[in-house]
């Protein structure tokens, strides 16, 4: 199409509310307009790319036999009920009710919807596994919108949905799924995706994987092994903190410790390394009990592992005088009125400092087996740089941040068991299914494509995903020659099926190179009066790797070449 | 594929629910679920289905420049406060509040969101016309939803915005858009469907069509003219009806009228003919005040040109006594408390009997222009069967029922005024523009497809939209001959790019063949041992119109030819 006829404006100044690269090109660029919070248009470039993205995402979807399907934005609270997430999910779910006050829920993932389609359908063994898919516009009420297409509260995703008779066939089929994601990042151009352990947190199940795009910018972190494969969410990373048992118990001392607010203070003042200390974090459940987590000094309490642990939601702590909770005293000895965690970090320590349950003392030679009891030790505390390698062992573990553009989870009988979907098997006994779910967010995938790719002057597509394969530019078309020559090329590269944008508007070569950086087309393709002398074009890439003066008559056969070499990365 | 692994259950009873064929027919044959009242989950034949719909509408779309974007499903009230519509439009907008109570819609159709993308973009005349569109899911809170995909609170639409700079670009692009239309009906296998008046409702703007499917299903009442090409929906069809003026006024006569609750009652007391009387009927606006429209007595009554015509939505009237109104004896002698209008059915008229707004009695003898005084005549009755046509004044209309498939409208400036959005014109003067809009339900067009093209077993699909092109029945697979040929066969058409849904389950023909009925694909391809006797297989359409057996060899051509000739109808 004619570069002037496209819809959406394009503008030199970098927005100052855009925090990140991705977000402000694709404003500069006309690709999204906000709408309200965390809610965009499309202008028809940013279409033609998510379009070329949805398009390898249900190819590499059939190819493991998965059948696209639809199911509704717009669900009854009925069947939210039914799975108890109604209920267990926050205000990200949106809630409201129709005009006969029957309330409904807006889709944000739609396991219900997926148990509600095939209840009846998969009645019996014959029909297992299968793998049903759609590509819907999904809401999620975020709190914070943020950064463009990576944080928002409407988007499109791709969500599949696999049924099975046994863990067995569930595990193969997650792996094949797998190995489609990571065909998928490739094939789109981002290759350096990589799959990180995560928590399963409100989908259920166990196993579960993120896809994630590493980047300073990322809302993720993830805990990667410079030794090993090792990689995890740190919400999902196993925490390893090893303590050497003490040769000698020292007694049980209770200590004044004045003006000590915190842990540090106390290991100062009583002349203890931090290691020695144990530190008391405190949150309280949805109907307000407390929750009291013991672990190391030095370390981090990880609140979704507290969370999944108690199996239930929990919040920072208010400590009221009515709870009898002293705080910033808090230790294990005589504590009441609360749930008592202990972390891993804290086994096979000893003679640790401890808050003493009263204001300003604190203890010192603290044992927990001694002068506590037997307890039973969790992995409560978050994964550090540095840290041990739960899978080699070595002290490699280093924090980076990430994107997170698909996840694929192992469901397991959650939703089947919760909204009653058997089968019979083949000696006539009702079994549950067990299920994997399997998520792909296409616009945040798309604006990884343009963090990963891009200068100061817009984004660097790939050509698997460029909303244009070519971009010719007719520099000085009031040059009747060059002109003639432009829309001669012009026709001949749509006759072959290249996908081109031709920018014949009369403006300056600075305007023209300007725009067409924003845009991001691989090939750029420059007619002008001063290349119509040698009988040439000047083909250059968006990424600056090919610069070249091709005669005439060589262009058409030369882009087709170059365009296939591009596909092939 | 293998149909074994296609995700829909299929079942032979029609269910109690389904009042008409097509519901009746894609709940048996597994294409769509309902989730709640007015919203389906579609089963992957469906989205097969929908998947060609939209391309098809894509195509054409892009083929008169339209560029495909993506607005949101969910937009601030804010937005529709700017267009006035969140005010105006009633219970079919749903309204909901996000976490932070600020008040949100759900897009049931999208001139704002239209409007808010392109306010900047389209500042300068150089950048008309354009247009862009987009295809997306829409809710909108039906009171009474029915017929399957009929009338429906959530579907798939492809929704377009037109933009120009003068009333005659908007015509003539109009003009363009109504052919692609045709098209589009006509490609997808419908060019029955006719386009007819419309009124515009809420939509705004003055010129519209509808698209209509004619069939007794319809859930909107059409007129046409049996001997020109008039056709408009009942709501804006314009009526006329015509009086002979009497040569002599009678004196105007209070009359005793007992017992006498309708018009009928009153002219048969009377021994009047109906058509000698003017009949009142009563409406109240939103803020309660009363209309009286006064209409021949054998004229209905139009509710729409009603409320067009005074701009506010009306409804019936309860008359309480405080109204001052006399109910069955109302007449315009002398009557207060209301907004009085004429219908033009009473043009020329005389000598009628009307009420005299006093408990049993009417007037006789009433002539309007000299018992009440000079009155504004008005379009607000419904043209009937055998009325005059507005286009070749015959006495020939003729009224059907329809299901509206698409529709276009002519907005003007309502949503550029309102919303201020404006260029500036070659003269460096700031204008309004102008547009137009252009809507296509996918969902009820894949019904009224099915509504056209069904018998008692399936649909018939039309090649062009079928969920596969060919469906390959192998019967008795348990013959090795039979299955191996079969399996060849199979192989062979999609290698060939042929969409082939393949069945060889161990079931009886019976089984097999009612299936494949209800999947309405075009060609079937029946492989048995007793065909392989023959060297040949049976192929056969939906339709039944063809049925050959064809010599093995030359099988694969010939389906190539038959779609071919199939997709060209």
């Amino acid at each position: 199409m004619k570069l002037e006829k496209l819809v959406g404006e394009r503008f030199k100044e970098r927005p100052a509310d855009c925090t990140i690269d991705s977000h402000a090109l694709m404003i500069r660029g006309g690709y999204i307009k906000q709408v309200t919070a965390g809610i965009f248009s499309s202008f028809p470039i940013m279409k033609r790319i998510t379009h070329k993205i949805e398009n390898i995402v249900r190819e590499e979807m059939d190819a493991i036999d998965g059948q696209e399907v639809v199911f509704p934005v717009v669900m009854p609270a009925s069947l939210w009920q039914e799975s108890g997430r109604y209920e267990s999910v926050g205000k990200e779910l949106m809630r409201f009710t129709d005009r006969n006050d029957t309330p409904l829920v807006l889709g944000m993932t739609h396991e219900e919807a997926a148990v509600h389609m095939v209840r009846e359908y998969g009645n019996s063994y014959t029909k297992y596994p299968f793998m049903i898919y759609q590509i819907q516009t999904k809401l999620r009420d975020e709190a914070r919108p943020r950064a463009g297409l990576i944080r928002v509260r409407e988007f499109t995703m791709k969500d599949g949905y696999s049924y099975h008779t046994s863990q067995e066939d569930l595990d193969m089929y997650y792996e094949v799924c797998h190995k489609a994601y990571e065909r998928i990042y490739a094939r789109l151009g981002l290759p350096q995706v990589i799959s990180v352990e995560s928590d399963s947190g409100m989908m259920g199940g166990k196993v579960s994987h993120e896809f994630m795009f590493l980047t300073p910018v990322g809302e993720d972190t993830i805990i990667t092994c410079r030794d090993c494969d090792y990689r995890a969410n740190l919400e999902a990373a196993v925490a390893l903190i090893k303590n050497k048992a003490p040769n000698t118990l020292e007694p049980l001392q209770k200590v004044h410790t004045p003006n000590t607010k915190t842990i540090e203070d106390v290991c100062a003042y009583l002349k203890l390394p931090i290691e020695n200390s144990c530190k008391a974090v405190i949150y309280q459940k949805t109907n307000g009990e407390y929750v009291v987590l013991f672990i190391r000094g030095d370390c981090d309490a990880n609140e979704t592992k507290i969370a999944n642990h108690i199996g239930e939601e929990i919040h920072v702590a208010t400590i009221t005088q009515a709870s009898g909770l002293v705080a910033g005293f808090l230790g294990p000895i005589d504590i009441n009125n609360a749930q008592i965690l202990f972390d891993n970090s804290l086994k096979n320590s000893g003679n640790l400092c401890c808050g003493a349950n009263e204001i300003d003392y604190h203890y010192t030679g603290f044992n927990i087996e001694r002068d506590f009891g037997e307890v039973e030790y969790h992995d409560f505390s978050k994964a550090t740089e540095g840290g041990i390698c739960p899978s080699c062992s070595q002290p490699s573990l280093a924090i980076s941040r990430g994107i997170e553009v698909g996840n694929i989870f192992q469901l397991g009988e959650k939703y089947t068991r919760s909204m009653e979907m058997k089968y019979i098997d083949e000696n006539g006994k009702a079994n549950y299914p067990v299920m994997g779910c399997y998520g792909f967010g296409v616009g945040r995938t798309a604006a990884s494509v343009c963090e990963a790719y891009h200068d100061d002057y817009g984004p660097i597509w790939p050509m698997a995903i460029a909303p244009w394969q070519v971009h010719l530019c007719c520099v000085k078309s009031q040059d009747e020659e060059t002109k003639i020559y432009a829309e001669k090329l012009y026709e001949q590269l749509k006759a072959q099926g290249i996908e081109v944008i031709y920018d014949d508007r009369p403006v300056s070569p600075g305007v023209m190179f300007s725009d067409a950086d924003l845009l991001g087309v691989p090939i750029r393709i420059i007619a002008s009066p001063r290349n119509m002398k040698e009988g040439s074009s000047e083909i250059v890439t968006r990424d600056k790797s090919i610069k070249d003066m091709v005669k005439h008559e060589d262009v058409v056969p030369y882009i087709q070449r170059l365009i296939g070499e591009l596909m092939a990365i």
